[in-house]
């Protein structure tokens, strides 16, 4: 394998991580090793796939490939933690949105409609998954829909693109159609689980499924007996969704999850007064529950730059990239985190860099991805971009420089 | 000047303009000639900066410059409605956000900083016109901001941007820092009008400046004086802003000033019950008052599907572009037709449709451009855009192909 020296860079990193839950894994509350300060620029070498340093002046090994990225941002591989690439239509023609406006009426007409537009599509999926890493993503969490039309036809076809793709994608068995409501969707989660996807999902307890507290105590069961993550979308909202927070935070901390649950959406979060939103906030960072944002059309989003002051894991991705819920998205997971930072109103660098930080380091903390970060022994998942600071990548989103997986070149 | 034969396009045709308010100009009541059926290919030929004929298989004149944009969108130019060009940081370096989180603070900073950063720039302020340009933007309402500290040399520096520009500049003069709280803005403001700036602005007539009823006489006296446009910020939220825009309405009647007034923000409208927003729709509608929104951060939008089925103008901007206020905004009025559509929760193309219509014919409303749109006689204003429909345009907002001012192709 051949080295590579990424020349006169500047490497990002963040501010330290926050406090993790008492639960979080060790290897996720280790500071990372000191590298250069924010801003000076280093040499990275890398070798047979890791980073090996970061400094000034590195000599280049022996037919090394030397790249001149001076005066350019170098980014972590960045992380999509919330998305449905069995769902998509990416690569194909335009689909005009055919759905009503209601939840009841998009879930309907994906049902009706996915057979005829060939969803899940293994190619679509694997063009949606290249575009992605050729924007520098190098991990990606997506929720694949399980129901007994579906069956695991989802979960084999997202396997069998990923496959045949860069990207490290881990997969949510997602009962995008209820669980209780839908009988026999808890044993094809049960299934999917045996048949090795990373996390177990659930959708609205209430909202959806009508019984909050068997809907929960069956995916935690679940993500219990399978040792697997757990994501749950909650678009639930006000007091309702803040209540089903609480029945979240008070399961993990009961099964010893920390570090490994996460709510998705979490609508309510931002729509409930400061004074609960705190407690709740509390609870996440105590029980170890991370949060992923997808800043999507009007929908309230997460106060983020509390929940990471309170040390609460924070990650995001695009949701749904054009399909039959909405035709938006591109993949670029600096787009996305433009659009956090945008519905989260920052402005100042510092709050900007946190919408980045959750495309980055705090979707690989909600993931539990192991040996990420720019550090010395890590994984080479690198991206450049030509930018002078973070906020700048972030608010001006440009062409990727290079991307690097696992210290392969895969763009230039 | 050579005549243009843009061969196989798909010329664009929004749906039939909703009726006007009984005081809008006889101009902008006319229907356009008949186009071809939206999504029907034609032939475009250019002659003498106008649109000379839309229909399939033009033979081209001798000597004319074919250029082939088969299967490819054809829009009129875009009409970026509100932006503030004078305070743009555009072309020079990142400059980290340095405003607290009030409007206070903002104006502050603004005000402390701009002499600093060198505000306003004529070069900062050609570059970003030449960026909007090659975007496709073709016409363009800018709020300069008037005060006694900074003069009128803002309203001379776009000026002087503008001359050197293809793009059609039209000036707001724009008390940022209020008119009664600010002694010796109303003088400038007329002094502004005097020297053909092309309408009057205002702000926050109660939340800023304290005496609303007084705010609003003057300045839709100046208006009235002067024959000009008047275009008002309006942040003012709930019951506040939604007497306000009540005032607007009853002094928009008074003076029959319908067709040249605009609300630009008014966030207001997002926030009331429907009921009251009825009210102050149909009072949009009969008075002639348009409505000019930027979507920004996460800051209401007007419900624009209501306003349009009731026939109220809807335009939309970017409001300010890389400055002291915040550093998001590229300068792409498809790119913002998207945070328009995408804020309002528009999935299906004909609600999608809706913010590019408010990004062409509706900013063309509002400004009060004549000849305006892809119909024979009207002048050449030109996008040719890589989609198959409006709503693809919209949402993936690809580079432009083509883009053509009064018959000169400027970017190809």
């Amino acid at each position: 394998m051949t080295d590579v020296l990424l020349r006169g860079g500047l490497p990002w990193r963040p501010g330290p991580p926050a406090a993790q839950g008492p639960a979080a894994p060790a290897a996720q509350q280790r500071r990372p090793p000191a590298t250069p300060e924010p801003g000076a620029p280093a040499d990275i070498l890398v070798r047979d796939g890791r980073i090996d340093r970061i400094a000034p002046g590195i000599e280049a090994p022996p037919d090394a490939l030397v790249i001149d990225v001076a005066g350019q941002l170098v980014l972590p591989g960045l992380v999509e933690a919330h998305c449905h690439l069995d769902k998509t239509l990416h690569g194909g023609p335009w689909v005009p949105h055919s759905a009503d406006d209601t939840l009841a009426g998009r879930i309907g007409n994906d049902m009706g409609r996915r057979a005829e537009l060939g969803v899940p599509s293994v190619a679509r999926i694997g063009a949606l998954l290249e575009q992605m890493s050729a924007a520098g993503t190098t991990h990606v969490r997506t929720h694949t829909d399980i129901d007994p039309a579906v069956g695991l036809r989802g979960v084999e076809a997202v396997r069998e693109a990923a496959a045949g793709s860069p990207v490290d994608v881990r997969q949510v068995a997602f009962p995008q159609h209820g669980v209780l409501t839908n009988p026999g969707t808890a044993e094809l989660l049960e299934a999917a689980l045996k048949s090795g996807v990373e996390a177990v999902g659930g959708l609205d307890p209430a909202g959806i499924d009508r019984d909050p507290v068997r809907h929960l105590d069956l995916i935690f069961g679940l993500a219990g007996s399978y040792g697997t993550h757990l994501d749950l979308h909650l678009h639930d909202g006000g007091s309702l969704g803040g209540w089903e927070l609480e029945l979240i935070i008070e399961r993990t901390r009961a099964l010893g999850l920390g570090g490994r649950v996460a709510v998705s959406h979490a609508y309510a979060l931002g729509q409930l007064d400061e004074a609960y939103q705190d407690r709740l906030i509390q609870g996440f960072a105590e029980a170890g529950v991370a949060v992923v944002t997808a800043a999507v059309y009007s929908f309230p989003v997460p106060p983020i730059k509390r929940m990471r002051a309170a040390g609460v894991t924070v990650a995001c991705g695009h949701d749904g990239i054009r399909d039959l819920w909405g035709p938006y998205g591109s993949g670029d997971m600096l787009e996305r985190a433009m659009h956090v930072a945008y519905r989260s109103t920052f402005r100042r660098d510092e709050d900007i860099e946190l919408a980045l930080e959750a495309a980055t380091h705090g979707g690989a903390r909600a993931l539990g991805l192991e040996g990420y970060g720019l550090a010395p022994g890590n994984r080479a998942d690198l991206v450049v971009v030509p930018a002078g600071g973070p906020a700048e990548a972030v608010v001006v989103h440009p062409a990727r420089t290079l991307v690097m997986k696992d210290g392969v070149v895969l763009h230039n």
